[in-house]
């Protein structure tokens, strides 16, 4: 497929330029302020009248099938919510499920500009299936812990699922292991040989609520990331999900190491975890991303409900109104990098052509004094009216247009949710 | 305008319903499961396909030409943002200036389900009759303090302005005080009588800030709600817009006098003022109102981000996923009954017909396990698809329906927000 996206104003490293922008298949190959006429052979030429092509979102902490659980339990404590309703409702899901419910997701992903995301849950071929069924892009863990087994049980599955998601288009085997607190000491040798055997860095929840971190310090003496990188858990450098309480040794051992840290603002407001360090993390230099993680916990996968509220909560948080720059927020939502994604950062040639385009004209992003903090502070996903994924327009005007038979789709979701109700 | 709403999920006051309902000029005259014949004059039928229809929001409490200095200047210290872009720029503002900007924030507010507000602003004949033309319900007060000039020059511009705006359709002039800080006595006896004369209770910027707080406590040994309550603003009631730093006698005096709280999550969390104690409040048996403030320090004009966010973040404040339930939070911000709005906090019969209609078939809506939960946890402008005020359609599927020129509007909003930049 090859687009020719012109009268656009593109959102490039160096500023917004008006010109025209080109893809051949999954990358974008021309950029340019001047329309050149030595290549016409696209396959759709698009208009774009004006308004903002942008970087698509990066989702970086996600648990795509927990759309099932959307609205399912609400403002219960922590401990009766994950005990008396998600793990009961998990345990009555089946491949089929997630599979659809994945699907589910991936519609509110398009519909709001998010076109990759960083993956983990169990289920996981069906959930990787879902993603390559629908174009959407992912880096696919399926969150190991005690509960996978033993040394070799846990070698065998990783190896096995890795084999069979590589094999998929736009989706890539990773390597994530559930947290510090799931997982003994059999499970971290096998997640760091697994590591090492494969070249792949280990992605994990870490310090996400105060009681966690206070729990491994009373048992180990240390926090969950010292602990971890004396483990060997992060050589490769790797990923963290939620770095909600992080002390200043933390940060330097994550530094140091290359771990990149990725915040969950809305989920962990909702569930009463606090807010992450950002800026002494950004100032630390640590590469971070944002995340929507769980439906079931937040309760869209909304990129720009994520971005805004990363940036303010931080100015909240330091009593700060200067704290970070909602620019630098965006570019961490929009790259992929905290989970070791490449040349997906932004509109240059030879970047992935993951892209979205705003509605410039709604109210909201009006006057047009200055986009970008439009788009961070007053976005949302009404004004996104088009998703191109992998160089693919998958969404366009309310529409999803990669074959999903969404009615179909909807009925089938609500049957299983009602399915899994009434087992429990 | 007589309209016909059927095939609809009703949200009324006992929960949703399948459905019918009617409107005869501004009001709902029928509400019911069942459709009777005995009524057939409708000037239109609307086929909601099994959508949901609930209450508008009631935007408590705004400014709205300020999407004028929307992303002006941003990620700025607030005294720095407040002396060097804001009161300058304002100082250049017409009254077509405001009455362009004011028809803006209109489209937003349309095109994401608010039909109501309580504003306040200068040039304020202006803004009624940007609210008037375009139907959109208002409380509208000037912001009295003490710049406006003695006790006969408020009084008199008071006067003025109410018999002015309260000549006007679906809008009502409000005694909008200011400030504590930015009135004195003399202002202050102006206010009071004011009130007492008209019948007015007295809304203004209550305990936004820390430091607006402990200024009033060194100069006058109490806190601006004592200090108000003491000099009569209070005495039929009235309305605090922000109330974030308030104590125990604070709230205790403002359940006894029937002082509205309002609170405004997003401006407090972006200039970091705070996070108002709404769990208290709402314990304490205080109706709540819920604003955007201006597009300035927003900078959205999106109630569905408010209502999310304070929800959510009394459950950060307090470390308590229980704190507050988001059905209540919902439930003050469509009702306007902190301002002192009747007969809108719901539908029934008899009720103002401000409605939205909400697209159940969304992702981000699915799967209809909690169908009130899914609106606040996970809702946003997006699943709005038709806007009702006062009984007329004026907004639908992206459309605005009164008239509005809207690509002359943003032209004429850009050409004045150029224009101000440049005068300064």
């Amino acid at each position: 497929m090859k687009l020719r996206i012109y009268n656009a104003k593109i959102l490039t490293p160096d500023g917004i330029i008006d010109g025209e922008l080109r893809t051949d298949g999954d990358r974008i190959c021309y950029l340019s302020p001047v329309s050149t006429l030595d290549w016409q052979d696209w396959d759709r030429e698009i208009d774009l009248k004006g308004n903002l092509l942008v970087p698509s979102f990066k989702n970086a902490h996600t648990h795509s099938p927990m759309t099932f659980l959307r609205s399912r339990a609400e403002d219960m404590l922590l401990k009766d919510w994950l005990y008396k309703q998600v793990f009961p409702a998990e345990g009555k899901l089946t491949d089929e499920d997630c599979y659809l419910f994945t699907r589910l997701a991936v519609a509110e992903y398009y519909s709001g500009g998010t076109t990759f995301a960083c993956e983990m849950y169990g289920h996981t071929e069906a959930v990787a299936a879902a993603f390559a069924d629908t174009g959407f892009g992912a880096y696919i863990g399926s969150g190991i812990f005690d509960f996978d087994g033993g040394y070799d049980e846990i070698t065998k599955r990783a190896e096995e699922l890795k084999a069979a998601i590589d094999k998929l288009p736009r989706v890539k085997y990773a390597l994530a292991m559930h947290a510090q607190y799931t997982c003994g000491d059999e499970t971290i040798r096998a997640v760091c040989d697994l590591s090492k055997k494969y070249s792949l860095p280990v992605m994990t929840h870490l310090s996400e609520t105060k009681d966690e971190v206070e729990s491994c310090k009373a048992q180990y003496g240390m926090s969950p990331v010292k602990l971890l990188a004396e483990k060997g858990v992060f050589d490769l450098g790797g990923t963290g999900f939620h770095c909600v309480h992080l002390d200043d040794e933390d940060i330097r051992i994550m530094k140091k190491l290359g771990v990149g840290a990725v915040t969950c603002p809305c989920s962990n407001l909702k569930l009463a975890s606090g807010i992450a360090p950002l800026k002494k993390l950004n100032d630390a230099g640590i590469v971070l991303g944002v995340g929507t993680d769980g439906a079931a916990s937040n309760n869209a996968l909304d990129m720009f409900r994520e971005t805004y509220l990363a940036t303010c909560l931080q100015k909240y948080l330091l009593d700060d109104a200067v704290a970070v720059k909602a620019t630098d927020i965006y570019a961490s939502a929009v790259s992929g990098a905290a989970f070791g994604l490449e040349k997906a950062d932004g509109l240059y040639i030879g970047a992935l052509a993951d892209m979205a385009v705003i509605d410039l004209s709604a109210p909201n992003m009006q006057p047009l004094t200055d986009v970008r903090s439009n788009l961070v502070y007053a976005g949302g996903k009404q004004n996104v009216v088009m998703t191109i994924a992998g160089g693919r327009v998958v969404y366009e005007n309310g529409e999803l247009l990669y074959g999903e038979d969404y009615g179909a789709l909807l009925e089938k979701c609500n049957a299983a949710a009602e399915r899994i109700k009434n087992e429990l």
